[in-house]
């Protein structure tokens, strides 16, 4: 698990030094499909302090299985998602600025536009709330049952939709390994502030038009995409 | 005092590294509450070329018991906050953007998100308006005694609402020691930003419910706290 | 072609260095008018591993004369508008934030400060949606047609009017040279910033009178300037 | 007029380092009174290669008595402050962001805060427009007699109102030194930018009362100044 590890320290700190995280607002998990075990980030020890050595690994159950640390207070909610989006490699959340403010105003990310479509196709949906009972319960594993049951809800491919707004609370974003989880964080923290003074201005528009979020997101993604260097990036 | 001295000094070098201040427009003070003796910045003193030998020590009835320097103008303010709250090891008053937009909007910062809950137990209350005698009677005395004031008659504890915003001017700001007071002041800059943005929008919700900031306040500082590698951070 | 491959490697780093780029999100064209050719940034390589060897050159036809690497994704958009106005040497399109939040609100920007008047004469142009068929046929040569359309049909100098608005999606700007394609990017985005403010403002004003925007415009650039150490800069 | 010429350029500079300016888009200038020159910054010349020897010297008649280069665009306005103002050391003119904002707005910006109050005595005016006539015949003399006529009308001492809005333009501010030039451009900046947000708020309160805006400006400007650690600074 040591390049796990690696990787998962090296995302964690990604997000710092893109301006996505301070103090110690942000967790980065990896999953290793393989041997079934997520890598994450300790709870509350500073970025400018953390080692590889400080990354907790669990099982899907949320045993420890290597780490000295307690692990992220999210990891239950990293959990949930893992189990029901096997194809899903890497987990983060964020308190980022302009993400976190359209958590807070609880309601769903429109696409205005192709910057959002060349990565999101579609809107990011925002979670329902969460119920007291639920609260009480076990509050950070049904925070992630409430993230796949919205996703499913919607009928979202997790791929397509990388992300989502945690109702008055602040995004989750994923992605097929760290640096694809990464990117998708620094996307949606830049669209999410665009998207807001677009959204703003009185005389806002509707989303875009389907037919240029699909033109957008798919010569970037889809079968025939002609962005960058490989078929696929 | 060397010690408190030293640390008043970091604290006001590290206001500026995070953003919170320019010019002079800060400063920091530190209680010793066995000697009952206060450690506070110099008035107008550029932060360059402060030393820990520029920082003032006083009692809490403002005699000066070290330093040649007139201590920051805001003294009295501070000197009444320890007096009415003896758990505040220090206090600190910015003119940070955000915070002081909301003092300038002369209104109580609602809780509209968990960021906010982790931090901030419930609203940051907005002072009274100073009365034009009180103006002419003793200004930074009689602003700490309605800061004092305010958080009595809102029923707050100090501890868990960290932070108030003076009518029509800015922050102040405290914690148990410089470290808690200096991350509360980056924590009140950081929601009172994210808070503008989500009041604004036409949309904008009510506050969060009370169960879900109990749930967040309590996971960080709560009895039964579980964020963090110790109970209590 | 080994000059202009590294002017326009260049201008792709400048544009980062400016603020007007994360991630691969921008790229650079240079016109060769002599020699009928293009060089411009190959797609989704990043800025930091980019060599001037990596710059691709193309015929005014999207043939590919020197190169190993796919050009960027929006070739066609710069070749169409060097078709329609050989006196522009360089195109640059980005997603910078402020030009892309007016894209998205699919508008054209008003002039409303002299900032503005200084180097863009008059409003800066939004173009039409592009139809469901049209981007069927062929989405990024069908932009620049209707980049080119929105010029002719509003009666706009190019050179005066350096720069449009991609309905919903992002800026494109231009210039006689890459340096100057530059510059009226960096102007772009910091007017854009400060027309959005100006206009959000429940009381705004009208455009400015057009006694003034000329005055401005004219004394940097019209046939008696009298800015900068030149007659024209 | 060496050491004059060599704090107009450290002026200049220090502009730059504060971002204040971008491009070549700001002037200081300074005022020998004894002398009755003036040492600006030359017209279009990018701060990263001006050197004291480019700053051009002229008397209040604008004739050259000092440089090789074409002074500043903007000398006109800058000598007719002068002239009418001989208590003032230094002009500086600049687009700033959220003070070219409010320029744009073509409004007075009200006192919302002390911030405001500690530094300009009451709102900053918002000069009339130029009229057609006017731009024809002489437009940067006829700016600054705007500004001189502006300031006059209203009642303002300009040394406690330090800078005024110009009408669909950007700011002017000064001091009695470049220093104090300088400081004054970074604080209207700010306050710009926290007033914008004051004003923009649905439930934006009216300016502050003047009792509190008094205070505020004369315990750090009055004749009992107990700011700082001099009486006046």
């Amino acid at each position: 698990m040591r390049e796990l590890k690696e990787k998962v320290l090296e995302g964690n700190l990604k997000l710092v030094e893109c301006g996505l995280v301070i103090l110690t607002w942000g967790n980065v998990s990896a999953y290793d499909r393989e041997k079934g075990l997520v890598a994450i980030k300790p709870s509350g020890v500073p970025y400018a302090e953390m080692t590889a050595d400080d990354i907790v690994v669990l099982d899907l159950d949320g045993k420890i299985v290597e780490g000295d640390l307690r692990p992220s207070t999210d990891t239950a909610t990293h959990l949930e998602i893992y189990k029901a989006f096997p194809q899903i490699g890497s987990v983060i959340h964020t308190h980022s600025k302009w993400a976190t403010i359209w958590a807070q105003m609880r309601m769903d990310m429109p696409c205005f536009g192709t910057t959002h479509a060349d990565f999101f196709f579609g809107s990011v949906p925002c979670t329902r709330e969460i119920t007291d009972d639920e609260i009480d319960e076990n509050y950070e594993k049904i925070t992630g049952q409430i993230i796949v049951e919205t996703i499913k809800k919607r009928g979202k491919d997790p791929i397509s939709v990388p992300g989502i707004l945690a109702y008055g609370h602040a995004p989750f974003t994923w992605g097929k390994d760290v640096d694809s989880a990464v990117k998708n964080s620094v996307v949606l923290e830049r669209i999410a502030e665009m998207n807001y003074y677009t959204l703003f201005n009185s005389k806002a528009p509707a989303p875009l038009k389907q037919s240029i979020i699909e033109k957008h997101y798919n010569r970037k993604f889809g079968p025939n995409a002609y962005y960058g260097q490989e078929k696929h990036n």
